[in-house]
Formats: C-alpha cells, sequence, structure tokens
C-alpha cells in the first residue's frame, strides 16, 4: 500500500502494438519518477485524453459511464479505441493498491504516444483527493465567461472536439485563473448566443421549479458522469430532471445552482458574477451523501 | 554529435526554483528516454507553451523572433517568464550537437511542471527535419475549416488563449485529420464572421494585385516569424507588404497563395477547397531561398 500509485498500460488500445504482446495487462511503476518521453504527442500537443474516477471508500465511482467516456473521447479524436478491460483491471488494481483514505482519485490518460511511434501511451494515476467539505458545505463563488463558440458548434464543427475530454485544457485552465483574478473560484462557461454551456472542469445544475435541470449535451458539452448520478438521485427522490437549453438569466433566477464533478461532487454556487446566490443547503447535503454512498 | 539531441533546462524560468542552483543551464540528456513525469501539467493539461526554430546548414533561423514570441507567450498563459539567455545558449548547444545536416530544428517547451512544485519543466529538443521540397514546390492542397470564433475573441476573451502557442493543439490536429479525409494536406481556419485567420501550425499570405498579404494579428492568431522574414524578402525586393482583414474570397482571387511556417517554409497552395489556385512558382523558389539562406 502507497500514498500514490501509477500504473502503465501495456497495451492501451488493442489495435496497436504492445509494449511486449507477453506482458501483463499493465504493470505498477513509480509514481514520482519520469515516464514519458519529450517527444510523446501527450506533451508535445496536449494530443490525447483523459477521466478523472473518484475513489470513495475503496470504490471507484461512476466506473464504466467514465470508461465508456473515455472510449468517446478516444473515437472522437481518431485514438486508438481503449481496451476497456485492460483499463478496467489496472484501474481497479491501482485503487486497491492506494493506502486507505476516505476519498481519494484514480486517473486514466491515454496519448497518441511517441510521434511515429503509431503505439499509444497510457497509465492510470491513483491519488488521495484534498478535502472538498468547505466547497461542498458553504458554497463557491463563480463568473460566467464567454466561451467564443456559439451552442451548435459542435454540429457544424467537430474539428474543434467540444465534447471530448482531451489533453488540451490549457484554455480551461486560464479561464479557471480569469475567476480566480475576479475574486472568484471557478467560471461557466457561456456560448456566443447566450447559452450555458459548462464550466472548466464540471457541469452546471439548476434547481428551477421544482426540477433539476442541466443544459442540453448537444452544445458541445461533456456528457456529466456526476450529473448522471446526482439525476439518478433525483429520480429516486421522485424529483423531475430535464435536458435543456438555459440561458444566464434561467440560472441567475435558479432555485440554487451546482457544479457537479467526480471529486469535488456537487458544489454549490454562493455567488454568480459577485451577486449572492440561495443554497439549498439540505439538498446539496442529500446529494453529496449520495454521491459518496454510491456502490457503483 | 548525435542525430536526435536533448538539452533539459536545470533554470527555464527566472523567478522559479531551480532544481540544482549550482547546476548549468542546462543539461543533455537521452533524447529517446523518458524524462517527464506523468504528473507534470504539460501532458495533464497541455498547461505549456513551445516554438519550433528552423536551423538550416546548422544556422537557427528567427532565433529572437522565436524567443520574444515564447515570452509573450508564457506572458499570456501566466507562467513564469522564460531565461531568455538559458533557452538560447541551450538551443544554440543543441544545434551544435546534431549531426551536420542541411535541414533541422530545435523545438522549446516550457510546461507550468508537475502539479504543485512551483517549478516550470523546459527542455529543447533538435532533430532532421523531413524534406519539404514536394510541398515548397508542386504546392499543397488546403481546406477551410471554420474555427468557431469570431475574429475578435482575442480582444472580447483573453482566457481562449488565441495567439498564444500553447501545448493545447489537440483540435490544430484535428484539423490536419479532416483536412486529410477531405482529400487536403493542410487546413486554413476561418472566422465565423468569414475573416481568414491561420492554419493549425502556419500562416497565411497572399499575393494580392503585386502585394504580399497577411491576415491582422490582432484577430486571435500568432505573429508568424516565417510570415516576418517573408515580409523582409518582400522590402529587400521593393515588394509592398500588408497586414489586413482577408475574406475567403480575397484568398480565393488572390493571384498566389502560401502558408508560411518555420521547418516546411513557404509552401504555394495549389488547391483551395478544391479548387485549383494558381502557383507563383518563381516567387515560391525566391521566398524559399532567402529563408534557407538566412543568417539571422
Amino acid at each position: 500500500m502507497t500514498e500514490t500509485v501509477l500504473a502503465i498500460l501495456n497495451r492501451p488500445s488493442l489495435d496497436a502494438p504492445a509494449h511486449d504482446p507477453a506482458a501483463d495487462a499493465f504493470e505498477f511503476a513509480g509514481p514520482v519518477e519520469a515516464h514519458i518521453a519529450v517527444t510523446d504527442l501527450g506533451i508535445t500537443r496536449g494530443d490525447g485524453i483523459f477521466e478523472t474516477i473518484t475513489v470513495t471508500d475503496g470504490r471507484p465511482q461512476a466506473l464504466e459511464a467514465h470508461l465508456a467516456r473515455f472510449a468517446r473521447s478516444a473515437q472522437m479524436l481518431d485514438l486508438p479505441a481503449p481496451d476497456i478491460d485492460a483499463w478496467r483491471r489496472a484501474i481497479e488494481a491501482a485503487v486497491a493498491e492506494l493506502d486507505p483514505v476516505e476519498e481519494a482519485f484514480a486517473k486514466t490518460t491515454l496519448s497518441r504516444g511517441v510521434e511515429g511511434s503509431g503505439r499509444p501511451t497510457g497509465w492510470v494515476y491513483a491519488a488521495p483527493s484534498g478535502d472538498s467539505t468547505e466547497a461542498r458545505t458553504a458554497g463557491i463563488a463563480v463568473v460566467t465567461l464567454d466561451r467564443g463558440y456559439r451552442h451548435d458548434v459542435a454540429r457544424t464543427s467537430p474539428w474543434l472536439l467540444q465534447g471530448a475530454k482531451t489533453l488540451s485544457y490549457a484554455l480551461n485552465m486560464a479561464a479557471v485563473r480569469e475567476a480566480e483574478r475576479r475574486g472568484a473560484d471557478d467560471a461557466i462557461f457561456v456560448s456566443t448566443d447566450g447559452y450555458v454551456l459548462e464550466a472548466p472542469r464540471a457541469n452546471v445544475i439548476a434547481a428551477i421549479d421544482g426540477r433539476l435541470v442541466t443544459p442540453r449535451t448537444d452544445i458541445g458539452i461533456l456528457p456529466g458522469t456526476t450529473q448522471a448520478d446526482i439525476f439518478r438521485f433525483a429520480a429516486e427522490r421522485g424529483i423531475d430532471t430535464a435536458f435543456e437549453l438555459l440561458t444566464v438569466a434561467d440560472i441567475r433566477s435558479a432555485d440554487a445552482l451546482w457544479l457537479a464533478s467526480s471529486v469535488r461532487g456537487a458544489a454549490p454556487i454562493r455567488t454568480l458574477d459577485g451577486a449572492p446566490h440561495a443554497i439549498d443547503r439540505d439538498l446539496s447535503d442529500a446529494i453529496n451523501a449520495f454521491l459518496h454512498d454510491r456502490t457503483e
């Protein structure tokens, strides 16, 4: 058992040559040591994909949903299809190797590999998560930022890779820095034609007239694994849910608002563009308890 | 002397802690071996910048222009300012170490480094270039692709990092694959409001009424180092040059058209969106000869 764990996939995809065909699906390696060549397209071009899976009390959450999205991102980037069975085993083995902690994460990464090799690079990195209690209870300050795209850009220009979870996240990180410059914790991207999209690393959920509503996923955003489980929570409670086009005015007037992501869970928004926003503490607590106690 | 060379910077920026304060500015390392940790933000987030400098007969070309753009990209990403003197020395040393070839390149990369370390990662990778003769003489087939952004997006939304040369190039590579799917070699990005922007890895230059014209650089595109030298060539020949807003119709009706980039040089466009485009072979040859013979 150890604090951080790295499992390197020997054969990240079925249709790419293995490093050693006789080797196991993955092998453990030192998580701090260097494992990536400077010619790997993952670092030279941000040309790859990832998923971050939260692990509560040793249980990887929404694992199949993450693996399905991983495969979908690979397809959008014309990457070789990941060998989902090998990834699942590597994730489970890495998590089993971790010191027992209440909350950890396992991050899967698949890059196009060293340029010219035709062999993708893949690994699972697992580590304890930071403490998200304050974000889940006191809430977070969020600003809206123009994403520069119309809401229909994924349909008109698929080469922009909107809706794929890629390693090219420099602008997502720049958006978070811009939010911090404005005194906030996080951002919500808005389309040029006024629709709420997603946060740089999370989905938006609004409580509107007793329903939970999230932006439609055909507008160039990631379908959220945590958002999906929150909608499952809602279904169990008899709360209606919907995927809709939401404007900034819609979320401003919502009864409550969250950013949903794997590691932080449901973070209630306490200010939006500097204006106070109501928090539904009981509902937030119930959602986060549900997410924590998931068994699948 | 060796075929590929890797120089790792010990202190990529002045205001970040060095790996070893007493060490040299850089050290040579095995170019094929792994040097990057899986937690480096360069690979997990595409959070870093690069430059590719062409080297003809051992001379790094447009070196100061590349270094200045490298520093500008760092500023746009809130990265620690690169120690330009250390980078220049590392580039020159790496190039000197290469086997003598007519055309090579040196690529500089600066990432935000291992998450939480506060220490950027930096290296120079040098290698022989592929043969670009065919692209420079027979020309290339290019298609226009919608970039999804208005031409003024860099002014309205600087967090989108348009105009910075970042490691988040997954969509640039996807655009090239889309071009190949359409039977072409490369793409030209166009703004949603109809203006010609840039290619995924090159600038656009058009010959219009005896002048050389390139898109204005305040529209969210990279200022080109090779484009700048082509304009220097034009000035020496008494050819007028201009930075303008160009529409797709403008480049379709241009007398000649090129994509300009460091390694490939000036590649004349022989078809645009499937329609034949005139090539000015003499001017192309003169430009590429000028680029090859640069001494600064």
